[in-house]
């Protein structure tokens, strides 16, 4: 039996969701939880809450998370691990998720690893000891042989954002491949044609799969993809994108445009062909991955390829309750569409020759 | 009994933490925390592992939360209330509190609010059902009795960022005067006279310090507070800051400097002034208030008022570990320092009149 997607028989294998008592009585899922607490009932309206406690009695709704936990054996907690909350990428991925696991009931117990693989260890030991029920991480290499012992102790591990090469995990994360697409046709479509890749890491699938679908795009449009021309950077960081940005202007200074892996190494690009006495997009075009906030507000304004953040993680929560209810069956790997977005940064070639 | 700053009598009384036991190993504490739990030991060299295991045992400590706290009817969870993390101002704060709690073995849960008092209520009521020990909330308001509710059932309450004018909670805040203060005495050093002030709400401990900080010293410079150039927006927003710019420009052209409630509330004014054909700085100064993450990439850069919002956040989790050991005494209220941040958004006052 295929599950359809989203919505599929494991859902309503699951326990009744606040979400399901808010859909009975036809109001906010916080409505219902305010009607449902005695201390904060009289915050909600008569009526309104008489029809909420119907709907809760009906279904068997049960709303104390330790109660639930007693009967069930579950701690109704879900360790959500990022590389770091300061990292503008994060909050808005975090905040879906939290959104969502509250509607459930849920508890997310955040920790930053700060891509450290040693202190990702310690916080997972220490989730452990707090007996979350479940992991979303959106820290995965490729060398995730821990993650797989987790599902294999009975507990549901979903990825956010990175996904895995191996396929071996549920995951959502963006269409890296397309954005790339989108971003190298934007480009190719404004003239140019010597075009730089300057990435992240290729054991990150944000790096590896941005590299791929800059090739595949490169070679769809007839243009040759020049060792020369393309770099990895170690971090996905503003220093990274400078470092790199300044390596190919000492190797080749026959690029007009620049693709950069995200939006901060973006910046970065800035940074050194600033130094070097070229103005963006006026000598160099470049164009971001992520559309983080306040890309529109740099100078110039980023020209970017826009990931749904917020929606990446509210789907990530979603597939972790549906793993979390029933755990049989492949992993589902969800990809969501990016969307370019043209800003100032991204302007026509330039014409007679070499700049 | 006067307790000195920072490190006083309450703190000797509490129960033997990570970092006593990394500082008498002289390790760093996540190390310990490495050292000390089974899964994890292999990856700390062998020598290390034997110091860290003997000191954690002549100090009596206890690594497992959950064993801890059971023997004390603790969780060792602290609720954590802030109005969004996907506002720049709130990551790094959150970053603090998570780093220095997670130095004593305590979880944080972090809910946001929105500023929405009714989802305060659910969010408050929830952390209650999950028994967390103690609060640290980044939402208050002049209106918080149901605050002190929570410490009279016995659960500290520390504040962080915004203080209340009662003074009746311990608090760690900006000095939002001295802030205020830095920034008026910048634009008045460029020959500024007609200085702007577009705030954030009174009822917000940051919009009436920081208004008072105004007043205070346009009073020291010899200068008027005059009413049509003082606006009180309903939220520290980019929006509330483009409406009372767009107001204030309706009413009254002769200004030629702005100190803004805080970055984004500068940015509306960006905005506004842009619209109205003038231009930062040469027409007008900007000052904004925080230093959030890109502020040096806008365009032109904002001069601002840097605040630190991770050790804020840092001294927000001590204090509160404080008073979860020892919750007698008055509360504190701690006071850091802000520096100013000059770039491109400041200029000397133009010359010859009205502009």
């Amino acid at each position: 039996m295929i599950a359809p997607v989203g919505n599929g028989p494991a859902r309503t294998a699951t326990a009744v969701t606040l979400r399901d008592v808010a859909r009975v009585a036809g109001v906010h899922p916080a409505t219902v939880s305010r009607a449902l607490n005695a201390e904060t009932r009289a915050l909600v309206n008569r009526e309104t809450a008489e029809r909420v406690l119907r709907a809760a009695e009906s279904l068997g709704y049960r709303p104390n998370p330790i109660a639930r936990g007693l009967k069930t054996n579950r701690s109704y907690t879900v360790g959500v691990l990022i590389p770091d909350i300061t990292n503008p990428l994060f909050p808005p991925i975090v905040r879906g998720i939290e959104d969502r696991l509250e509607e459930s009931a849920y508890t997310p117990l955040v920790a930053n690893t700060d891509n450290d693989p040693e202190r990702e260890q310690v916080d997972l030991a220490a989730m452990r000891a707090r007996q979350v029920d479940a992991f979303i991480t959106a820290t995965a290499r490729d060398d995730h042989a821990f993650l797989l012992d987790l599902v294999a102790a009975g507990l549901p591990v979903v990825l956010v954002n990175r996904g895995v090469q191996d396929g071996s995990l549920p995951a959502v994360t963006p269409d890296d491949r397309l954005g790339m697409r989108q971003a190298v046709e934007h480009v190719v479509a404004l003239g140019h044609r010597r075009i730089a890749h300057l990435g992240g890491p290729h054991e990150l699938s944000t790096g590896h799969r941005r590299h791929e679908g800059f090739a595949a795009a490169m070679r769809d449009a007839g243009l040759p993809v020049q060792d020369v021309l393309v770099g990895s950077g170690r971090r996905f960081t503003a220093q990274e994108g400078y470092r790199l940005c300044r390596e190919l202007l000492a190797a080749d200074r026959s690029f007009t445009a620049i693709v950069a892996g995200n939006d901060l190494m973006a910046l970065g690009c800035y940074d050194a062909l600033g130094e070097a006495g070229l103005r963006c997009p006026r000598d160099v075009s470049i164009v971001g991955f992520n559309d983080m906030r306040f890309a529109d507000r740099f100078n110039p304004p980023l020209t970017t390829v826009r990931v749904p953040h917020y929606e990446i993680g509210a789907q990530a929560a979603d597939l972790l309750l549906e793993r979390i209810a029933d755990s049989s069956g492949p992993p589902r790997h969800i990809e969501l569409p990016t969307e370019l977005v043209i800003r100032g940064s991204t302007a026509p070639a330039p014409t007679g020759g070499e700049r």
